[in-house]
């Protein structure tokens, strides 16, 4: 525990002792739960009951203050009525406490916020640390400390769970016992009044019990943090999330389409791909692939094979396979000599191999070990269907003989073994000996298929740090001033001066005061150009003949010039002229939308997708949290399922993708340095061929209330 | 018996005896394990092993020849090497049996057709039928009759399984054992020499044992057959499908964009979405579902509540309870009255009642009873996270009287409790008492979301049936025309005729000769129309200032005729002009793809979907098997994600919807009806506003090949 300057809160975890307030001796009451769970669960430390009745519980003396105890304390555990928590809290600053973890519900979770703010008013100015409040406790494998109220004994492993849910919590606990999987540290966060998911992944990740992470979400908070902590956990560990609240949409104002297409769900998924952590949808699948990495290598190549004795299971997980895009390994030759033995007649060297139902342990050993010697195989799937032929005596040894191996040559290999009695005892023998089986296929499958996925993440990752020149003093003077008009929102000009500023294009220009500048300005433009009336006075330019299209050379624009002023004047003899838009002429082009806001959970966001009406109904937008790179703004791009588009179709050529690269990191420039503005959003962007660049057509371009603002 | 008239193979599954042909009393030979499995099974019926050795097993004697026997024979099961089995189909034949099953492998799928198509025919000449070969037997509880050689005991239930998968057969006969799910009857189907699934099916679905039937399907032939059977089947019981395979694709030929689009996976899952079928994704899921509909009667109305103790696991609920579409019901003033006294303070009437952490047994049932007795209530999900509060004693008798009073009632109730040791016995012995209940909140809220999904079909679907008039006898004589000059495929004028025969406008064009037919070809389309130079000796019209567009009157067609002959002849003075085209100028609208083809699974399959590039990118399209409906065809454009479009996005109107579902009636109607067409595409066909039609701009059409369509 010398290292605990290292970590603030190693102590937290690693306690050299514990005092709980309101112990009790009376069965069924937390404070004797708890108690009794820190006693049996083998903790080491130091236990000093707290209860102003005194006498002893369990054997232990009973201090009646925590003032009476003649230690400081790292870690004390609250587990009194709320109204007597401020009073303990007080106590515990006294003593100069370390850490207090409350698990006294009452406070903001039902709306009781200033209590709450009192007690973490007195932790901080006392250089205490509060876990909760509102929350079952903490286990610790590193301190054999099980300081929860669980119900269930907890078995010591490699999983950490962090939980936002507390009676989820508990019934992971037992879900954990049942099912054998050991923890290295459970933790509810309770109302995270103090302490919370950045501070306990600090911890949890670099310590060596833990070698994967389980996180129960609900809502993110300062989300910002969260996307460095999580981005700095997956560089060591792998990171698995449950999120609830898929469906609670709405959530956020949708100030833009791309608040209003983002159900914060979506952006919440996005940003959790972009940190390279893996999204379970339920319990099961959680804790199936937590097994997995914590057992198993990750794999070195992309290679696998699958050994089955059916063809039908061998079929599912083929697909399975091709959903966690998992690369079925397909040299013939190689395969041929590698499984040729093992393979009886009428049976396959083909991926999936098939040992056919004839195989017994002995088939299934020779055909599970030639991946091991083969330095072309990266990973095993390994199936069984239970058959009368296979001496099921043997499918225990089997297996773990196969397991080790795999595991010597630094390999992984998932079981899926189904059928009935034989094969549920024969699970349960193997779990409690730390080898991961599946009894359905998917399982097997696709713990494989996340183990894959985090190491591509961990390969394609990129660290480079890149951030898109933009002119920010020119654009927050732009703001300045429509906040000085008292504007919420930006001219069409000045949203135009914005992307100028930036470095994005528009297209091109300028109004003429008379003929020579209209044809000064066209040259400088280029050919075709388009000109249009500019007056207040005429709003409905096309009725008034007041638009010329596709002028191709001088003569045209001088020709074009002359008609608008007349037909102009015809139309309405009173109007006056500004003058007239010489405009470069737009082409058609793949259209896109690329915009950014201030995102309430994760701060600053980017997205990109599908432009045009399309955005609305097909919803082919993507999502990241900033800070993003080029590589990274190319991975969202590939996301897009509409990006064959810009890779050109129909013997189309490439589109300016470095382009778009570009104009993402300036949007995502933008919304990051100039914390006055919250929506961007370029809808459409038009897309040319390559080198040919893009031009944004319609820029909207949301501030922040100018009362807010100053 | 006597009914057996009714269905010719329910003497296949209640024989009034049984011959084992290669019985043995050799443990472990599948001759010895059929009978024992027949014997121990229960089998009420006349048992009659026969093998050449003959002597007793079991104590039965042993015939040593079928002839022997004294007695027609409802069902011989065959287990001899391959080479005897002809034999003892021709002996089968003499003693006229009526269903011969043959266990034996080693026939059409390893390629030795001759032999199996030599048993088929000896059985159709004699009246047989045969199941099989290469299966591992059947099982059926309403003869107790377990004539398999799987090497669990089978239990007894309601849950019927077609498996085309032997293997997998033999290990789902372990999984339902060890999982407690009882069987009406498994089979597995084999090669399908004789019997396939639809046979079963006809028996299967009326049969009262029968609840829900599961289907394990690899490969579909004769599709069209299969779509009538699953209709037929689900309105009467629910059915759900596994299939594997869903990543094998590009099985079929890419004979147009319809091929080069459909996986034949993507049409699997439409047909069978057609036919109410439910599709899941593994075993696990498979059983769960099954046994919630064994067990549960189906919801008859739409309004459920999530009942719990967790906020966490309720948040979790709703979010599969959206993916599945199950409504929460949130009426607050029918809640508060029905939930008040079973939610404690701190707790929550709002939908998902949240019970608290400190709910009792007593709290549950309070809670869990109020939808019974509440007439707005029509289904109910309640979830029960462990907690030290919960008298886990009560927890069995709680979910158990729960459950009753909800069957009463006729109303479903899906349970998930999660938790350790407690939960998992209460598990097992409520699923042994018929009671579905999960460990996942997932399993438990999607159990319940079938259900209502297969509600929702047999509410939806439409009987009606309904053929669009098309002229078929033109379209037969515009493809023998081509088919005459040996073309495989149509020229464009061909398609357009077509098109026109099956009522499909295409946009309106004729062929002027001289200015006074101009004239009235223009009055007769209707302003504004095209006019384009018609010559072989000019391809590049535009180039030619052959084009005029936009023409909006009878004077500017007159000048358009003379500009474009004109402007013909002074760009090649040698050309011969056939003519000027007189067109409709097709304006903008929405555009789709219908296209209709005849799949080699699944006959003729119609397709709809978004169009122009996207169709390519995007892969917005849904299929169905024909024949439908017009009201079949409006589900179709409902599931097309872009279906807003039609709807009208951005304050546009409505589109012509009907026109939509007329044309791909009349493009199903085509294919079905023309048996020389295997594709029809039209790409896009331009959709306009509510009343204004359509046009179908390019339009593809293949026939098969002038050989093959003689």
């Amino acid at each position: 525990m010398k290292n605990s300057h290292e970590d603030p809160i190693k102590s937290l975890f690693e306690p050299k002792n514990i005092a709980i307030v309101g112990a009790s001796n009376v069965k069924g009451k937390i404070g004797y739960t708890i108690l009794n769970n820190i006693v049996s669960g083998g903790y080491r430390g130091n236990i000093y009951p707290v209860n102003p009745k005194g006498g002893t519980i369990m054997g232990y003396s009973v201090y009646q203050n925590i003032a009476d105890i003649n230690e400081t304390i790292d870690l004390v555990t609250v587990a009194v009525p709320a109204k007597f928590v401020l009073d303990t809290v007080e106590n515990c600053a006294k003593k100069k406490a370390k850490h207090i973890q409350i698990i006294t519900s009452g406070f903001s979770e039902i709306g009781n916020i200033e209590e709450e703010k009192k007690i973490v008013a007195i932790a901080k100015s006392n250089g205490m640390r509060i876990l909760g409040p509102n929350i079952f406790g903490l286990y610790s494998a590193a301190a054999s400390m099980n300081a929860t109220f669980s119900a269930s004994k907890i078995k010591s492993g490699h999983v950490a769970i962090l939980t936002q849910s507390g009676a989820l919590g508990v019934a992971m606990i037992g879900k954990t016992a049942v099912d054998n999987i050991g923890l290295s540290a459970i933790v509810s966060t309770g109302n995270k009044c103090d302490i919370d998911e950045n501070d306990l992944l600090r911890y949890l990740v670099p310590q060596k019990e833990t070698r994967v992470i389980l996180m129960y979400i609900e809502g993110v908070k300062n989300g910002s943090k969260l996307i460095d902590t999580l981005k700095w956990a997956t560089e060591k560990k792998p990171v698995i999330v449950i999120k609830s609240g898929r469906s609670k949409r709405g959530a956020m104002a949708a100030a833009s389409h791309t608040g209003s297409l983002a159900g914060s769900d979506e952006i919440f998924d996005a940003i959790m791909k972009q940190c390279g952590v893996i999204r379970a949808k339920c319990l099961n699948e959680a804790f199936n692939w937590c097994e997995f990495f914590a057992f198993c290598p990750t794999p070195k190549g992309r290679n696998t094979v699958i050994v089955t004795n059916g063809g039908g299971v061998g079929v599912l997980a083929t697909d399975t396979a091709e959903e966690f895009d998992i690369d079925l390994y397909d040299d013939q030759t190689v395969l041929k000599q590698a499984f040729e033995d093992s393979v009886p007649a009428f049976g396959s060297t083909k991926n999936p191999i098939d040992i056919t139902g004839g195989a017994n342990s002995d088939h299934y050993k020779m055909a599970l070990n030639a991946p091991v010697n083969c330095k072309h195989i990266d990973a095993t799937i390994a199936l069984y269907c239970e058959t009368s032929t296979f001496d099921s005596e043997n499918l225990v040894p089997m297996i773990k003989d196969t397991f080790e191996n795999h595991k010597k040559a630094g390999k992984p290999i998932s079981y899926a073994i189904v059928g009935g009695e034989d094969v549920e005892k024969a699970m349960i023998i193997l779990k409690k000996e730390n080898v991961p089986v599946y009894n359905e296929v998917n399982d097997a499958v696709s713990s494989l298929g996340v183990s894959f996925q985090y190491q591509r993440y961990l390969k394609e990752k990129s660290d480079l740090v890149e951030e898109a020149e933009i002119d920010i003093e020119r654009i927050n003077s732009i703001i300045d001033l429509a906040l000085k008009d008292q504007r919420p929102f930006l001219l069409s000009n000045e949203s135009a001066d914005i992307m100028s500023a930036a470095g994005i294009t528009m297209p091109k220009s300028k109004i003429a005061k008379n003929i020579n500048q209209a044809i000064q300005y066209a040259n400088e433009i280029g050919y075709p150009v388009v000109m249009k009336v500019v007056s207040r006075d005429i709003l409905h330019k096309s009725d008034a003949g007041g638009v010329a299209l596709d002028l191709i050379n001088q003569n045209e624009v001088l020709d074009a010039y002359e008609a608008i002023i007349q037909n102009s004047m015809d139309y309405n003899p009173q109007a006056t002229i500004d003058g007239i838009e010489v405009s470069e002429m737009v082409e058609k082009g793949v259209e896109l939308i690329v915009g950014a806001r201030m995102d309430r959970a994760f701060g600053p966001i980017v997205m990109c997708g599908m432009g045009g009406i399309y955005v609305e109904v097909i919803k082919d937008v993507v999502f990241r949290g900033l800070p993003i790179n080029s590589h990274e703004a190319m991975k969202m791009l590939k996301e897009i399922r509409s990006f064959p588009l810009l890779l050109g179709v129909r013997g189309e050529k490439k589109k300016d993708i470095d382009g778009v690269i570009d104009t993402i990191m300036r949007v995502g420039s933008i919304i990051k340095k100039c914390n006055k503005i919250t929506d961007i959003e370029i809808n459409p962007v038009v897309v040319y061929e390559q080198n040919k660049g893009l031009r944004a057509l319609d820029v909207r371009i949301l501030i922040k209330n100018p009362q807010e603002a100053t």
